[in-house]
């Protein structure tokens, strides 16, 4: 039996998010298909987080345990072998037995980015949110750096039921705001995201950004705990996973 | 009687190229189509150069000639509306009657994207051309020097037939090497382009970015004429057309 982490890059468009369902091409149903194709083995592939449809991976980290299959040196290029192109396995590597992917992950990195031209990008148009007119990156940066820290973020989450106090509490490590004023990049580190959470931070900062409200506006949201405050969930091809980070102990080379 | 001159966006990856055919969706025909849509009339759209299968502009320039429709500053709008989202109008102005897109032109930029990477891009895989291991940059900028230039492009042209001594010569005004290590941008900016000619510059700096030949080898290309001697034809997906440049007075808002 071993343990593999994989970490894996894909192109969110054609897929209905990360996780298996019923009637609809997944990431996770893809790659548990190309493992069986290569092992002949059914296995569950446990992902870091499950990112919506639509939404992108530079890096996501998952885990699986198998017994067959090729050597482990070997896996991730037979892998890529029977994979759709949008979904490329970027390395495997064996683990400690007690790793797991979500629950040994300690931060997650994501990317939000805008494209700000008169007419929509015909180019990669894919990859960006896009705006008509420019946005105000110095009142976004601003705006982002009050969401810097812990706080509770009820308020910046989708979900149906009423939170209970304290379980929306998230810490967010680092938030920078690239570029501009073409191409804008929303950069977010934290240790746990609410659902939906960085689509509703970019959301919040695009309406700063043109001029809906000030940077101070954030101190509200976040005080209120009520959706309805915040600014839109923002579409989810904006939106990349850009790494799952992990204690040193079980990173590639150092936990064997 | 208006001639316009048209700036086009384009994502080259749904369509058989710029030019019409029989049985394949073509840039030219969409356009084609669209201004049908929106004024009834049927009109031949006029492009500065034909880029091939594959081949993506950040901003083509093409001409036509018409009579109704509507208004100049509310044209290029109405043909996004009907256009696939792949193709974007980025602007309309009115040209003096004699302007040409293919023949006013003074000179065009292109721009070829290589990606280096262990794995193959998941993400934006179809707008640059990917390669396993480094190149090297410095070897590419030199070699690219010895391109600059007016010299006789024989080598660097797919022709079926021999060309003719004196018809292959061209200048290159500017050439650059961008970026590295895992990104690499060449862009080439020159009065004129022989078939294919972008494709095959990228081909022969990429042999010597891999180290097969040194950046003198340019110079035995050039002597040659022999298309057999330079580099490969990279593939479509990783060239953009960047802009074509006319002389001041057809400028829009300067010629009119």
């Amino acid at each position: 039996m071993r343990v593999l982490h994989l970490r894996i890059s894909y192109d969110g468009t054609p897929f209905a998010g990360w996780q298996r369902q019923v009637g609809a091409m997944t990431i996770q149903e893809a790659i548990e298909r190309a493992v069986y194709l290569v092992s002949g083995e059914q296995v569950v592939v446990h992902g870091a987080g499950r990112t919506d449809a639509g939404v992108h991976a530079i890096e996501q980290s998952a885990h699986l345990r198998i017994d067959r299959g090729p050597p482990t040196d070997a896996i991730h290029k037979a892998l890529n072998s029977v994979l759709p192109p949008e979904i490329r396995i970027l390395s495997a590597t064996e683990m400690p037995s007690g790793f797991h992917a979500r629950m040994s992950a300690r931060s997650k990195h994501y990317l939000y980015r805008f494209t700000t031209s008169p007419v929509r990008p015909a180019i990669a148009r894919r990859y960006s949110y896009w705006y008509h007119a420019s946005l105000d990156v110095a009142a976004m940066r601003a705006a982002a750096a009050r969401l810097r820290g812990r706080h509770d973020f009820a308020a910046l989450a989708n979900n149906p039921k009423e939170p209970r106090p304290g379980s929306t509490v998230r810490t967010i490590q680092a938030i920078h705001v690239f570029g501009g004023p073409k191409r804008i990049a929303v950069h977010v580190k934290g240790d746990g995201f609410l659902y939906n959470m960085v689509r509703n931070i970019a959301g919040s900062l695009f309406e700063v950004g043109r001029g809906k409200h000030g940077p101070e506006w954030i101190d509200e949201i976040l005080a209120s705990r009520d959706r309805r405050i915040a600014g839109p969930t923002l579409p989810p091809h904006g939106l990349f996973l850009v790494r799952v980070h992990y204690p040193k102990l079980s990173e590639p080379g150092s936990g064997q």
